[in-house]
């Protein structure tokens, strides 16, 4: 709550309910404190089927959720001797001394059941409590906060015990696709003028994820027995966007082409200029890159991009190292020295100095060499210095990709 | 909501009221849908002094949170010809055509602040409305969830509303070390050893935060009157982890080495195997790196080691590619090629693949040469691929800010 640590556990969360087509109403973090807890669980428990908490159920005196809401829901704590056994075991097998505070975790909400921890002391609880006055019954599991303990239970433990306590009627069906070289509203307006805008609001959802360099957009069947419409739904979109598509599960760019590659035997070097290594850094974050990947340069100054792919000093001179000139002799520089099937060059001006009216700051070519010569396309990516370097990469690897995946 | 995206917006403006002062009261995530959204933000404006709202301002047809909140509110919508004219203005710019749709973003709640979005086109909203119900004044902000956009509209624009609007009688003061090559639990041991003990629960809180390759000790002065003890206490800190402390600031540790570099105008090049482009992605992502940076040597496989920067196939024979003798040719090889100051070199196996019982996964050399020579330093650093990238650049940076800036 105080900007020290990053949240992850909602995602992670969301992405397993997901999975198994669940929906989530609403996440909510509050600060360790017992009115907070207490106002945010029963608010929760009116809105929702399931409510799962995390963290909080440490041995330190911040960890106040267990207490909290035994005490909001009535329930007294019993002490549980499994839960007892497990913590003096847990220390007697790392061989250390047992701070008698540890043993708190062993209090457990009467009636609760208790999800031994694999990997810690503290168990899971799930709570299931009839209401009289709401006329449900409410249910909620409260999980340790480390992912590495988190993450296995929730798997193991609460996946099974929700999907028997919470059996879903319909589940939810998705697909998605991953879009490069189109902008957000431009993929709207195309798929609202295609035969899909008959799908939405019957049974189809369709959402639109702006990221960095890329587009996803989502269908979501959200009515039953209507399998075949989220195929064919999913076959307008293919239509419609086409190559513009470069995946259709988790995979990123950098992944595609790197298979694609992988696959054909084909080699590939950069020249970077002002994209410092972060093109490089993309192909070699996918595991395998060594089979594609020689090596490659990094021309930041004038001198280096003679030094070591041999652009000439009278093309620098005559046109500039932001040029279209600069970026093809990159390129087939490159792709001589490193005996590589194709080069990615670029060159260009990421700012925040450095720019002229001729040539502003976001000025930037890439090019691509292949056996039949170079191709250099300009853009501007206006952009700060990591966007810039993100939007440049991500065009020059869809370059590449259309060129190494045929039609 | 689906899992599909992290939610580090709140980390981030939670880090920033807390060095301004404010602390946050909870934070709610909700689908993109009417009634969440409305439900969601009403009970927030009775709970807090301020509301800050991302997300959900783009033109397409799930961004709900403009008419949402202005029909929550009761205040029409107004078109705006300010922003009318920026959102041409964006797209003219970037020579890319128009789609009407994009206008629906210059409509905004009559009586608004309009905060202009330097760097995308949906504008954020300061909303300030006096209630008879509650008697007090709402407040609350919408802002654009693209971090690009959102970053700098909060640190220019929303910060000083905020605290011009509501000024804090007694601001939280706080200072804050980041440390490399320590532990956590090794600084916590020696600061508790430290004289700082005496101050803790007097007023001073410590905290520690472990990220990938560094950890921040926090000292947060929570009561009044008490100016001169957090200055006694971090002075405290200093004495105890000396050398370790790259800055006090939020300055990156590559900020903090280029910085130096300029001011002693040196050089450096990189000669990178594993940790492929990722080193100097990190130097040049420093507005003038230019001045420090010629340029670099991706030294991905063998014949790359050999043909850039001149590793002897003997070496690379006798000793394999992942040895301290590589690391150390690689290093004066790249310094010599390049005719820099200083020059880094990396070799390692990231994995997942490549490991042996003799050369196992997360071995790797980290080389520096200088005028004097070359020294090489075997790490273990068994993560996945891109930690491993990251804590092997922070200590490869590490041992460059040492060698640059003298005790």
């Amino acid at each position: 709550m105080m900007g020290f640590t990053l949240n992850t556990h909602h995602q992670w969360i969301a992405r397993q309910l997901l999975d198994l087509g669940y929906r989530i109403d609403r996440q909510v973090s509050v600060p360790d404190e017992g009115i907070s807890i207490r106002k945010a669980v029963a608010a929760a428990l009116e809105r929702s089927d399931l409510v799962i908490v995390t963290g909080g159920l440490g041995p330190t005196s911040d960890d106040r959720t267990r207490e909290e809401i035994a005490d909001l829901l009535g329930m007294p704590l019993k002490y549980s001797d499994p839960v007892d056994q497990h913590i003096r075991d847990c220390f007697s097998r790392r061989k250390r001394p047992m701070p008698e505070s540890v043993l708190i975790q062993a209090w457990a909400p009467e009636g609760s059941e208790i999800l031994m921890n694999q990997n810690g002391t503290a168990p899971g609880l799930w709570i299931q409590k009839s209401s009289s006055e709401i006329g449900k019954t409410k249910r909620l599991v409260l999980l340790p906060g480390p992912p590495r303990e988190l993450y296995p239970m929730f798997s193991n433990q609460v996946k099974p015990l929700i999907q028997k306590e919470l059996p879903l009627e319909v589940p939810l069906k998705l697909k998605q696709f991953h879009v490069v070289g189109l902008g957000e509203s431009w993929i709207q307006e195309k798929l609202e003028q295609s035969p899909l805008h008959k799908w939405m609001d019957q049974g189809i959802d369709v959402g639109y994820c702006a990221g960095r360099g890329e587009v996803t957009v989502r269908l979501i069947q959200t009515m039953a027995d209507q399998e075949m419409d989220l195929e064919k739904a999913s076959a307008i979109v293919r239509t419609t966007l086409g190559r513009s598509i470069f995946s259709e599960t988790d995979a990123t760019l950098e992944e595609v082409v790197v298979q694609a590659l992988r696959q054909k035997r084909l080699s590939v070097t950069v020249a970077e200029s002002c994209t410092g290594g972060f093109l490089a850094h993309r192909l070699t974050n996918v595991p395998g890159a060594s089979e594609v990947f020689w090596g490659g340069f990094l021309v930041y100054s004038n001198q280096s991009k003679q030094q070591l792919v041999g652009v000439s000093p009278s093309t620098l001179e005559q046109y500039g190292a932001v040029s279209e000139e600069t970026a093809r002799e990159l390129a087939i520089g490159a792709r001589n020295a490193a005996g590589s099937d194709y080069a990615l060059s670029i060159t260009g001006i990421a700012g925040p100095g450095g720019g002229s009216p001729q040539k502003p700051v976001g000025l930037v070519y890439i090019g691509l060499a292949t056996s039949q010569g170079a191709k250099v396309v300009q853009r501007i990516h206006d952009y700060d210095r990591e966007t810039f370097k993100l939007i440049t990469t991500q065009y020059a690897l869809d370059m590449l990709r259309l060129e190494v995946i045929p039609v």
